[in-house]
């Protein structure tokens, strides 16, 4: 019986799909069935807290959608995790992000490690979320390589040879063990340069797609199983009693109107 | 020439606006001009993380159009700051948020300090946020009143009977020497019990909306001076170049076509 | 094709075997043939530091014979984590330890969580396990239940009793979501428990031998298709070079006259 | 209705009055009444510890007079802050540092600080600081331009050309978005370079002079409106009850032998 | 050849000389030489932050003269370690306060430790010492005994007993293993209960001034055989160059004005 | 009546015993009679964790024969502090580390410190015994000189030479005011180089073998006179009970069988 896992490119756009199923495909267990979706109607890019936001908005219904649709779990495609806490308090399958799930393994592949995602304005966000959710205090750094997702997918091979370079600079500046590429995309062109036959970099690069990939599986065999389940008396407590028609009226509205992007 | 404050009760609803002014116009600037408004078109509490959320995109527009109508600053009244980062990446004048400013200015009425709020749920939120933007190690815990906002308005001095007797129970077992009272509209209640006559509480309690007040006033004579400006080059790289377009193109759909809430 | 995981019971005893089997067996993916296996020559307890460190040095052997026999990864169940991080430099197959496994899948089961282990001289040695590798500082607190492993496996319905009582205080007086039992024993008397209709308990139980579980097959899974890997320029660099032909030595000459207990 | 506040510069010198008035007035509240004032009898340099000391003595003099005149609120205009904490021991009015006013602030000018104080003896001194009140972990590093306070006055133009130059040299170093001004003096001397046209520094710098004068109007309006005051039960409980005599005899003592400094 | 080793105690009385000459002199080195001082016209009591400081004043003055004297180390005795640090600043023979001695030589005697103090108003001062000096993690919280310095001197067997009862029951509230005695005076009477037959309490009790005493001894050989040193390129530069001048002419005319208590 | 301290060269080597035996004598204290011994029957190096392991199994013979002989104290001369903590767990004769006794006394040195490793590998985890054990936050890094032991024995006077040359661009680099050496041979190379007549580091240089000759020496003292003792009722808890039969066999067993290593 097959496990099925929706990993879900938080962007209104279906460019990256391909490179994600791509570069993916091949690391999934035996029995897991991987779909790689995207959102419509919200940006289609995440560089800035706005569209970010927005992309929140629709990926909540994406989620949503997902459980309903029989999903054992769902991973949210993007390093920001965009968007993945506040899912939790609306679903009962597992929701997974790439940057926790990285910081989360990371140890399994060397004693220290830190981030290098794709510009600058997301260093102090990663930075933040290191110091809630890195494992102790083994996420040494944060740096950026300074690319924009919409061009790297244009330049592939420019992009796997700052991965290599930037990566060996950085982990040296920081005393890093390991990388931990951060930016999905990214990540899936240096693993796509890797299965062409590249040169992998001296200093050992962490693949968010693929700790996350594992992390989904391993919580969607316990959902399916009965042993995967959310403390609901804090922080994820659902929307239900007084709140639960209000919450339903905003859902429901909210479909109704939702934004028409032009792109 | 007066310096002009926005204070926005972050909820679909105008229930809120009357105790909030009646409770800080006492405490203004003599130069201080204060609007209290709300938000329309969302939610009306913001209990769960999904209601924040659509209450969040609200609020961008509103303070993007609070900036165009030439306030000085805005106060974002909830103390889950909610949207206050974010918003910062889209306007120059300075948004301020009650738990923030709250943490900030604590040091001058103790040495530590705990933040008492309405419900369970806010309290692993909030620890998020004092380990991100408290005073050094100085908030000592945080802990919850159990009511819910929409219920408090209607009791309100058994509101501040409970938030004597809990503040003084909270600070002894946390070890904090004051307490923040960790909602606005608790804060607003019990600041009216003091102005009509009530027992002040043994343990000082801080009350965010004159911290956001004075947080605010200062900020805006900064913006009017020209001593006020937020770094542009990380976190807050504001949605320019190749992002414009599409961002001003994200904000005109939004507005076209925003849920209608049946309240 | 299968992949094969050897959880080990680092105790010199077959004691614990048939209830690990029992209550992991259903939990597994559907290609994974699970081996339970314990360790001889060396102590049946590792309640004091002593015994452990003998105890660990058994295991390092049980590990590099693991990797020889093809296994696809190693758990180590003992919330000690007893020899793990060593155990790494030894072999390139993924060992996973059961206390760090939690501490790294507890954000999907609720937003903090705490340790309750069996008896106190263990409470520290997690505190500092918690400094060095809890996630963010999610991890509130460490207690203990006050039970001897030798004594548990003949009353556990008592156990089980006792689990469910203490975790629900335990929890409260941290602040805590959830409950990492924190004894791979324990831990299975209460998934037995639960097996045979015993009443969950109110705050949710996180299963150590569950998150070793799901964590070794993610590995394993990687391992398999070349996605696994450890930064050898490191901590975890391996005996080779001048020190290749001591280590071989060591090894021959422990393995020719290891200690012969007797129990 | 005016509120009155008080700059002292803890310095036996008159040297630095100027330019404080110089370069603050400008930013005064509509209704601030600012006194730039300095200190007498006490060394003219608080390089040292053992003058700051001295200079602290006096301090306190100087503040608790300062409340006897009505003052509504006090700066103590040096980024050691010196005697600060325990001035507020003593009066009842807002006491005011530049340094840890500049970290409270801080976030409404950028995602992270640090600070570029004058030379290398101050620098563990703010370190230890920014760990104690820093706001959460946004102070990045500290670091020193390294000039004595009294050969900067005479060199004002070298002093900016320094500023500039090495804040952004300094906030590339430590990944900082801002950079305080360790320095009251230096501060100033910027700020008047300012405005004299001088070009502004790339990388945004916060002056500490402005953030204390602000958090000070702020606190004064709270003091004149009832909103101020300060927990009495811990650390700043107040030299009452068996001290008091001693207190005052102490006081009186002092002030009647207190040391002439020859200049 | 003996090592001669000053143990001031930080006050303007007499009053506790005996019984700290009497609780330590069994526990010198065999080639130790142990004087008991106090100071002079100074606070007799160190309750309140500005008696400290002008007791510190005081302290530094007996510092300097003790480096004249030849003495080989200096223990300031008592828990706020009251002018240790700035004390460092001026001499050249090691300058011990006996909480950061404790703090340091705690975990030879347990894992973990925690404070208890004598009252109120020490505890978030200890705090502070314990984040910026503690070992790690290790120092587990503050508390207070509630007694003051003078009152204690009077009802031995009271504190005595009230240490014992206090101890457990504090040390068990923050899960410390061992309590360090926070106040040389109480720590004194403790040992003296102990010298008389008292029964030790069941939670261990480390006594500061022993923990001084030998920190002393080690660095006073270290002093005498060359093996000690102060680095003076950053916190500790002494006042050396353009500064010494003003540091002759202000140690002078502090000498000459000092202020003369009644008592 | 003298004091017996014996300092263990925890390697299967007698290498190293007349270096430390040469730069140790002339520092200690005149009642102190100093042995330096290594351990038979195990590795002769330790870079590697699986060979540090197997001298911590003879170490803790070495430590529990000792006491046997009537040793006041025991140093483990390297700084791994191998087996410290689990010796400490078998004696009540104090256990002293260079490295847990260098992060103690670093203080009376300087306002921060780092240390300056051998090689590569110990870095992360001197990283981690910093994190749990350094005084507060002042050990400010860690980095290696990239020798090997036992190559260093060989070419002493390159050894200095680096040692002086790199700790001065580490203690820069990190923003340290002292370095303790990480390795105690080459702490004993420097100290005889500098007993040549050396030219002495312009950064201070922390001997660990002072360090923990100097704690080893206060503690014995405290043994002999009645000061010293171990809480046993937690992590240090001793093997009693119904682990005593057992911990005697294990010991019994492992003193007959214990591997012969040829070298």
């Amino acid at each position: 019986m097959v496990k099925r896992i929706n990993f879900i490119n938080p962007f209104g756009s279906s460019a990256y799909d391909d490179i994600i199923r791509k570069t993916l495909s091949h690391y999934c267990a035996s029995d897991t069935e991987l779909a790689v979706t995207h959102l419509e109607n919200c940006p289609t890019d995440i560089d800035f807290f706005y569209s970010k936001h927005l992309i929140e908005q629709s990926l909540f219904e994406a989620v949503m959608v997902s459980e309903e649709q029989g999903y054992d779990a769902v991973i949210v495609g993007c390093l920001y995790d965009p968007g993945v806490r506040v899912a939790r308090e609306l679903v009962d399958i597992p929701v997974v992000g790439p940057l926790e799930a990285s910081f989360q393994m990371a140890a399994y592949y060397g004693h220290s490690t830190m981030v290098l995602t794709d510009h600058r304005k997301a260093v102090p966000y990663i930075q933040d979320e290191a110091r809630l959710n890195g494992q102790g205090h083994t996420v040494r750094g944060v740096d950026a390589i300074d690319w924009f997702v919409k061009d790297m997918i244009n330049d592939r091979r420019a992009v796997a040879d700052d991965v290599v370079r930037l990566s060996r600079e950085a982990a040296q500046r920081f005393g890093a063990e390991t990388v931990i590429m951060g930016c999905t995309i990214i990540a899936a062109i240096y693993q796509e340069y890797l299965m062409e036959g590249g040169e992998p970099s001296a200093v050992p690069i962490i693949n968010p797609n693929l700790m996350a990939l594992k992390m989904a599986e391993g919580l969607a065999d316990l959902h399916r199983s009965g042993g995967y389940f959310v403390a609901r008396q804090g922080f994820y407590m659902k929307p239900t009693g007084h709140f639960d028609a209000e919450f339903r009226n905003a859902r429901k509205v909210w479909n109704a109107s939702k934004p028409i992007f032009a792109r």
